[in-house]
């Protein structure tokens, strides 16, 4: 494919964003439902270019888990299905009036919410993401081109036709708010696009967020790795302790949001670190710890330095003793990912100054660190999890899609009227916010 | 300097802003109000560093409007400390809680607005940016490294000198939240400081703002200048017309938010274009125009095709008929540069159609494109116009400067608890602000 190829689709996609801006809800919806009615429609040729993807990858010897990911059936075509039309059942995050103002008499300033633009999406293996993406974009307004996993290839294109035929459908909505690419030169491509597209969405390891970074002046809504902390205070409660430790690591070890370094304050080490070990041992987690802890608990392995920067995605676990809550918080700001951090206490200042000051999208008190989702925090959907510490933040929901603009309505004002001081001078009367008044 | 110092002053910044970050505003507030007194105290040293500049730049020969730019002086010194004090009585943009949720009884999630970090800021000649730009990072909780104009590097020096000095007064509040550097060789190093520094502030020219995006994987709250229209539609009032053409051509033309091209109806271009066109020629606006308006306008010089896509800042003018407001708004979508466009119309649904499709931060009805400013919108200080289109849009005042972490705090639940269909399930259940409860 040619670059003019890429070109040409970015700037596609973005006249398809300038019209998308102005489709109201009820449209959008429409067009929505229509695409989750076309994959329900198309589910077994969906299944037969599946079943594409996945001989090939059987005889590429793709992990187990990277294979369970890939492959669909009914159930999780009726899921994608689903998962449209919950996203059609969100409040519009578009047109939402967030600020009002009077700057003088007849002169009113509002802050309204309007899509990005174009998004660039680049996601893993898994098939389900495409219509998860597409139609989050869609609902906020913004065109979108996808880049899924090689593996997925077949599967994603047959996904992109139907989602495609299904906009294409209804008068208003342009079809080219969705476009596939396929190939890493592509995205290479996509990636200098940025005369067309607003924001890059790549979900993937570190090094490939930092890849996009690193050659793109779009700016990037990275979704990467966590290194997750949880600690244990001398004020923690020791079931409570046990059981968000063990969820914490175990509930699923492969997410960004499990638990990486367990820290534990010296004064409840002795009495709460064996029954700890005790358990985690008994899930057959790998432990590793700092000397102190070593000298406590019989047969475990001295944790080089190297570990506290480690993100396991596994079965270890890395064990620090502390002799502070400063201690712990100088930890985790110096080596965590700013993902998620736990503390467990029962000293309600201490956990506060805690969640102050650990630097971190989500920080916890007495709770699992593998809460930290866009379902679990009920944003309705999710787009990611970003650790980027600007634009947004944490899990992201559809207001990560979407800006601002500012609308004056006057009636001929001019600002010579106001600069000098025998002339009008500003008001600045904040207006209450009436819904849907974007 | 070596890269080394400039990754220990990044360093230095990352510890301050860790610190910075758990500062309530009282101290913050007592931080700004020494740096204001500060700033009176050493008026005399201020200005005395400040001829040494000036006579430099004099040699130099800058350009008049620059030299008035670096020229400070007694009131300018007062305006700076008083500008400190305004920033001192902004309320606290840090712990604001913008949302509140029970996700199941006993756990309960809030977002709350922290501070970014870190803040590289690069700006031109006026000395006044340097109080400015500290005021708003400090009261937002960030710590920042400045680089100023070369011209103004004696002022400069001894405002920052000053400025650390009333900080190191004040204990708890760090002192290298404020640092300067002063070389071209320093930015370098610094857009290379991503581990430390979490957004840069550049203000200057659109190719300054693209050397920064392409040199940082640092995310980048671009300040550039503005190709702004105004667009009198075929029920537009002259009256108005003739009073917000003027004003937004020449009560400021060097400003980013001055129009640099009108778009006129045909309707009412043979009524309305002459009346205009002898109005500018009065203040001596250079004018060029398309085909259409030549043939209406006697003495009209052609614009060529580069015209659409130039920023004057001066007193030029490109004048284009079109044949309606569709074309308008095509033609502003493709050639503006998305920061201010006007619309003048008696005809409301018109006017809400061109404010929804204009993509950019500030669209406006019957008003000049002058307004779009920090102060003029009430924001109470502005770090900068951002041409961007993610995180802050438009004239950014501290909002710009925060971000917001979640936080969760339960009494020992577990995701597993959640996981299966015969186990606990999530309310969702909003729950009404507390203000002050971040």
């Amino acid at each position: 494919m040619s670059n003019k190829s890429l070109e040409e689709m970015a700037e596609k996609a973005k006249m398809a964003s300038l019209i998308l801006a102005g489709v109201n809800a009820d449209l959008k919806n429409q067009a929505l439902l229509a695409m989750a009615s076309a994959l329900e429609a198309h589910s077994s040729e969906i299944l037969s270019a599946n079943s594409h993807d996945l001989e090939f990858a059987k005889k590429e010897n793709l992990a187990g888990p990277l294979l369970a990911r890939l492959a669909l059936n009914e159930n999780k075509v009726a899921g994608m299905a689903q998962g449209i039309r919950s996203v059609a059942g969100l409040p519009d995050p578009v047109g939402e009036c967030q600020m009002a103002m009077e700057l003088d008499e007849g002169l009113t300033l509002t802050r309204v919410s309007c899509p990005l633009g174009v998004i660039g999406a680049i996601f893993e293996s898994r098939p389900d993401a495409v219509p998860q993406i597409s139609s989050l974009c869609l609902k906020s307004g913004n065109a979108v081109i996808l880049k899924g996993g090689t593996e997925a290839q077949h599967s994603n294109r047959i996904i992109v036709e139907q989602l495609r035929e299904a906009v294409s459908k209804v008068p208003g909505v342009p079809v080219d708010a969705i476009q596939l690419i396929e190939t890493r030169e592509e995205v290479a491509e996509m990636l200098k696009q940025d005369e067309y597209i607003n924001l890059v969405v790549p979900r993937g390891s570190n090094a490939f967020v930092r890849y996009v970074q690193d050659n793109t002046r779009i700016p990037v809504l990275g979704h990467s790795e966590g290194l997750c902390h949880v600690y244990i205070d001398a004020k923690a409660d020791p079931d409570k302790t046990v059981a968000i430790v063990l969820d914490s690591k175990l509930q699923y070890p492969a997410a960004c949001n499990a638990m990486e370094t367990l820290l534990i304050h010296s004064e409840v080490a002795t009495h709460l670190l064996p029954r700890l070990v005790d358990a985690l041992r008994e899930k057959n987690v790998d432990l590793v710890g700092c000397a102190r802890s070593c000298s406590l608990v019989p047969g475990l392995n001295r944790a080089d330095d190297a570990e506290w920067d480690a993100e396991y995605n596994d079965l270890k676990l890395a064990i620090k003793l502390v002799d502070s809550m400063d201690d712990a918080i100088a930890h985790i700001n110096r080596h965590g990912s700013g993902h998620t951090d736990t503390i467990i206490t029962e000293d309600t200042p201490a956990a506060d100054r805690f969640m102050n000051e650990v630097d971190s999208s989500s920080v916890m008190l007495n709770a699992s660190t593998r809460f930290a989702d866009g379902f679990r925090f009920g944003l309705g959907a999710e787009i990611g999890i970003s650790t980027n510490k600007t634009h947004a933040r944490g899990p992201v929901g559809l207001e990560g899609l979407v800006i601002y603009k500012y609308k004056l309505k006057g009636q001929g004002q001019t600002v010579a009227e106001y600069a000098n001081s025998n002339g009008k001078s500003f008001t600045h009367k904040k207006l209450p916010l009436v819904p849907g008044d974007g």
